[in-house]
């Protein structure tokens, strides 16, 4: 039969991730990947893990084995409501501002079909994280692109573009502003204290609702750390969060964070998604936050990328510095860093060549909803050696080298 | 801040679960539940599955605590093709026919994405299963509500409506029918052999692919098995199929099985929603089925089911059998009979008396997603005891004693 005639038009329309088609050559001998964000499984506390998994089948099977609420394990949510009070002095969380999700990745979904309409506009960054980007563009509400700069999103353009929408009258259609406030996702970089009030101020002016996506900000490795958008404006903004990269992304563990009327409509949303997260992956989680301090527990995974970072900049700085008009972000924490090469390369042609010289990344074309900076590319530092490193850097500065030479470009 | 205003026409006009609401009472003192269609957790096999989930975490950590593919973990597909081959004569699957989602209720929303648009239509049972209903009304398509028979769905309805919608122009829109084919929740019944040919026939006639949703298969007391629809047409059925009712709901492992075309737009569309299902659950669930026989070891919990169910049939037979106009359906297996008072009877209006009664029943008003039956009700043998049972069933009859009486029904 004709399946294409039966598919929606959200079927239709959707394309499988670039990142996934372009790893699948990840392990091939002797590449070496500066593409997943993947931890490193080395880092995950296996054996605690393995012992609370059982001792929980064994002794929690009526709550473990069984159907759970929508909501989500208040076990979990009493932990994280803890560890919130403990490291960002947010103390006025109750169950009901919170919703246990499939990941992050589910949590970004379900804002996107609580909030959006075909009619909807929302600004996000550009680059976009990719998952981001999936779940909204299902939705196909109007994207406001804000340039991403050194800093966070550039605000002046955002106000811009916000005072066009109200003059145009379609300001109440305008739903969110979605950021990665720590670390972003491809890009690397964070948002100062002062943007971030500074994005609370137009929030209010224009009466729009913040999403922080926050997945990084425990893997600081410098600098200070910086309140919460969240905690600036907890009436407005709703922050995810999720215990992929500090304890095991295996565990598909996410959490919405925000005011319960919006809360209370995600959690409606997702009890026709999928009904409830598993409660065995809830309860493991919870074991694990109660018993141990988790800030404590990812000190030595924040260390050892910290010195990855370390060594990825050092190398960055010995095989590319010489090229002219070639940009990189500097990390403070989190996986990646951003490239942008001279306006005249395009990252995905030049990835045949790379391929060859056995070096992986991913091209920044995979991060836009809009026309895409094709001189872009996203590092990440978290899964080589720190000899692979220097050497896949090299392999770099060959890459392009060749697609340079292939093309005329002058160095 | 006007949180309203930023919800979607989804999150507007979704509405929270009535059984949940009801259900709230269930664990009120002295109250006997027909409510929910939760398993019997002690029947969960979890010494043997607190012993694998310690063995994996230990020693393929790697894998349950990574990030996994969207489409799932293959050893978990492996012994799901393999159970299919012995019990179901299904020998032809490969790794691409097949889905892992959060649960079946994740699956029934990923088809309602994959596809369903707003002009759509699609045909349902009334009454209707109610995640089903909740995860496809999201979509807002056109419902065909088709009356359930003693026997499935009535097919001349169908054929009928197909043939306006033909005559109308309209029948390229109309995408699929949604059927339980065993043991229907909540109506009890099965759909035969011969109807099964017949809805392929329909099918094949009018070019739609059919939903088989099959939670419940595996849970037969009495009666031949049937042929799975699936089977009888795998080019044009999407088979849903869960562990939730066979090894634990806690876990949220559902698969779509189907064509290879349909089952990657599934996919791709799951890849926005939540990236992939939890790893570990995935992996506990393979290893389990792998190493037991899941046919046997649901053996005692199939037994215990058959006796409630006797006891089920006798207790209404005795306490309600002698009310004029009252019907019930005789289930062959699942956790469900579906109860039809007279007409001037109001399931919801009378659940207040019954629950001064102290005894629950599920109102059928929950599972319509048109003009609902008011005066029908689901009832779940599988939680209460025997004696609960026949107490249970006497507490129902005061209550519609009670409520007979209030509106001058004779009965």
């Amino acid at each position: 039969m004709n399946y294409e005639s039966k598919l929606s038009c959200v079927a239709r329309g959707i394309k499988s991730s670039i990142i996934r088609e372009l790893l699948k050559v990840a392990n091939d001998p002797g590449m070496i990947s500066f593409g997943g964000g993947v931890p490193d499984p080395d880092t995950f506390p296996r054996h605690k893990m393995a012992e609370i998994a059982k001792d929980i089948i064994e002794n929690e099977y009526k709550f473990v084995l069984q159907y759970g609420t929508t909501e989500g394990d208040q076990e979990l949510m009493q932990g994280y409501i803890d560890l919130l009070k403990k490291y960002e002095n947010i103390d006025w969380l109750n169950y009901d501002n919170m919703v246990i999700t499939v990941g992050s990745q589910q949590a970004l979904y379900l804002i996107g079909i609580t909030l959006l309409d075909e009619e909807s506009y929302c600004a996000v960054s550009r680059p976009i994280y990719l998952g981001a980007a999936s779940a909204f563009v299902q939705r196909n509400p109007h994207f406001i692109n804000v340039p991403l700069l050194k800093d966070g999103i550039d605000l002046d353009y955002l106000e811009n573009e916000l005072e066009k929408l109200k003059k145009e009258g379609n300001i109440d259609k305008f739903k969110f502003t979605y950021v990665v406030s720590n670390f972003h996702n491809p890009a690397g970089v964070s948002m100062g204290l002062e943007k971030r009030k500074k994005l609370v101020e137009l929030a209010k002016k224009y009466d729009f609702l913040i999403i922080e996506d926050d997945p990084y900000g425990a893997l600081r490795f410098e600098g200070e750390k910086v309140d919460t958008i969240y905690s600036l404006a907890p009436d407005r903004t709703i922050l995810l969060n999720t215990f992929s990269k500090v304890l095991s992304p295996g565990l598909r563990l996410g959490v919405v964070i925000g005011p319960k009327e919006i809360v209370r409509r995600v959690t409606m949303v997702k009890q026709a998604a999928d009904l409830a997260t598993p409660s065995l992956t809830q309860r493991l989680a919870a074991k694990f936050i109660n018993e141990n301090d988790l800030m404590e527990e990812i000190k030595p995974t924040i260390k050892l990328y910290r010195e990855k970072k370390d060594s990825m900049m050092k190398a960055m700085k010995k095989h590319l510095g010489d090229i002219k008009g070639i940009d990189w972000t500097y990390p403070e924490g989190g996986l990646f860093t951003w490239v942008t090469l001279p306006k005249e390369f395009d990252t995905m042609e030049m990835f045949e060549i790379a391929k060859k010289e056995k070096v992986l990344y991913i091209p920044g074309v995979a991060f836009y909803v809009d026309e895409p900076d094709k001189n872009t590319m996203r590092i990440s530092f978290c899964l080589p050696t720190h000899e692979e490193i220097d050497e896949g850097m090299k392999r770099l500065r060959n890459s392009i080298n060749k697609y340079a030479e292939q093309k005329g470009i002058e160095l």
